[in-house]
């Protein structure tokens, strides 16, 4: 039905295009291709930018998103960018491109989600642009913030011998999604209000990411934004690696088990392709593990998920994995499924190729 | 025609609105509301940052301007405001939204229009986001530039007794758009095309900005995007100043003039009121204009244009010009024909306000 030109590129190609239109020379700092540009300021000190842009019927619908649901997601997509790298958020623009339906008291509830979620974590907003937009609402956020050359996580440390983890319970974000586009969100099932709360109001890791950025045990961290079969690619393919992801092993909430009987969905599937749960997935030395699991719990008060281990390529005590292999340029996804090769042909989330 | 519910609000209002909602604390910079953020770092340099979305069929309309073009502009706009602060552009980052029109064939020459103005002033991309677009093709620029505590031009820097000043021609960006609406873009004449590509094409006042930065004659600065009406209003009122614009003495080009007589335009309007010339208007000591104007000619290569002058509130030498007052709030622009007090009815561009 869709006919993008991209379709074939896909999102992740495009970039590659642009990096190589671009990048001229950045041996001073990390251009395109992680989760936020790094810029060196000072002798220890780096400046993290990341920008997002939101655009209507591609990333929500408008009337099935409340006005401070928006501003509280649009800003909290960008704060897990940060939170991705180990970096405290800071600064916040925004341009926003107002449709006819997106009138004065719409747009004082945006503001008032966004203001909430950014005094909660102490950003500020500092600028940004207002127009008129014919046909869609446009929002495009831009947050800066900070960390140090030694804590900031690159998607690009994974180590071979490393436990891979995540910092929550994965699907509920794609299940909300699936219920939203069914027409399915007025049903009044608590379970599939949190998971259509889970869609709509993301809550990004910020004080998480912010503490295992600390950790110099933790290595690669990246934010799961568009599935972790997608996602884990990126960091495997940064870090030349294989990551085996143990399925059995993706921590899925109570209300998403419910909801996938209830309504005859793959709940794993959900966990590792349909995106947006924007917990933080890492990976960190096996060695420490329980003492870092066992911290993270005291010190920000939810549980680390080990969901699989980080392989060197040349490691060959595992069996190739049946399915078709997964972005293959410097680094592979294997799925096993309790210990066992499996064929996951559910991808995440890329925006020319889906839809 | 138009029935956008922010239309009696205008943009302007509604920077003003999220400035309430959001400007908690900003003793140690400059919030919304200047040309850019202004961002201390170290003890006397100073961060930039300005963002500018650009969305189909409010900015641009896509059949009438080339990728290359779309790609300069885009940044150009943005560079605009850096030179505005007195300050030199950086790096760059950049949103796109992809409609189906916009195929590989066509970004590539986007991108190419992009480079080239990236490359002449030696600012990088260094990053963003790419989505797609279901309707509209929509572009989100942000630039950031450096200078310094004490070479920063703010609005609010005019004072009694400046010489208000332009570095180029009004009115050719929006002679082009004219031509471009009317659908007359392709009648061959030289000057219409040069008033299209004016348009199109803008070029930002990039070494010129830098120049007048390091001027501590020079006070406010500010680009031209709205017309000289509207955004020597926002000086007069940041300054709380009147500023007296003299409409004999606004440069007009040659091509400006053979077009509006050919057509039947008045130019001095256009040159006042249609926006989108990207030069830079500033206010200097009365004493230095002459040194001013003679040294910006040596090292830019190009004229500077005195069009008026800034005066005090009480300062009642002047007749108050006979039409309605603009921006009374904590300043004034009169302008004056030949000396004389003119009624000028146009109005500066405002996204919600117009068409």
């Amino acid at each position: 039905m869709d006919e993008h030109p991209l379709k074939q590129v896909g999102e992740f190609g495009l970039i590659d295009r642009i990096q190589t239109w671009f990048n001229e020379e950045t041996s001073d700092l990390l251009g395109i291709g992680d989760d936020c540009t790094v810029i060196p300021r000072g002798d220890d000190e780096v400046e993290l930018v990341t920008t997002d842009l939101l655009i209507e019927e591609t990333h929500f619908l408008f009337d099935k998103i409340t006005p401070e649901e928006l501003g509280h997601k649009s800003l909290a997509v960008n704060l897990s960018d940060i939170a991705a790298m180990g970096g405290r958020p800071k600064h916040v623009w925004m341009s926003i491109g107002l449709t006819a339906r997106a009138d004065l008291p719409w747009l004082e509830r945006f503001f008032t989600g966004m203001h909430d979620l950014a005094q909660r974590h102490g950003v500020r907003l500092l600028g940004g642009d207002t127009t008129k937009s014919q046909k869609h609402l446009v929002i495009n956020i831009m947050v800066t913030g900070e960390t140090t050359r030694s804590q900031v996580k690159l998607r690009s440390a994974a180590r071979a011998g490393d436990i891979v983890f995540v910092t929550g319970t994965l699907g509920d974000s794609g299940g909300g999604l699936q219920l939203l586009l069914e027409d399915l969100h007025e049903t009044g099932d608590p379970a599939e209000q949190k998971l259509i709360r889970a869609h709509n109001r993301p809550d990004a890791v910020v004080d998480g990411g912010i503490w295992l950025g600390k950790q110099a045990g933790v290595h690669a961290l990246i934010d799961l934004s568009d599935g972790i079969s997608s996602d884990a690619g990126h960091v495997a393919n940064r870090s030349g690696v294989i990551i085996d992801i143990e399925l059995a092993d993706l921590p899925l909430s109570t209300e998403l088990r419910q909801v996938a009987q209830k309504r005859g969905w793959d709940p794993v599937q959900l966990a590792c392709s349909a995106g947006e749960d924007y917990a933080l997935m890492g990976t960190c030395d096996a060695g420490g593990w329980d003492s870092l699991q066992k911290s993270y719990k005291e010190e920000i008060g939810y549980d680390l998920h080990a969901v699989g281990v980080v392989r060197n390529r040349n490691d060959t005590e595992q069996q190739p994995s049946p399915g078709p292999r997964r972005l293959t340029e410097g680094g592979e996804v294997r799925f096993l499924k309790n210990g066992k090769p499996f064929d996951l042909s559910g991808r995440g989330y890329d925006h020319f190729k889906s839809g």
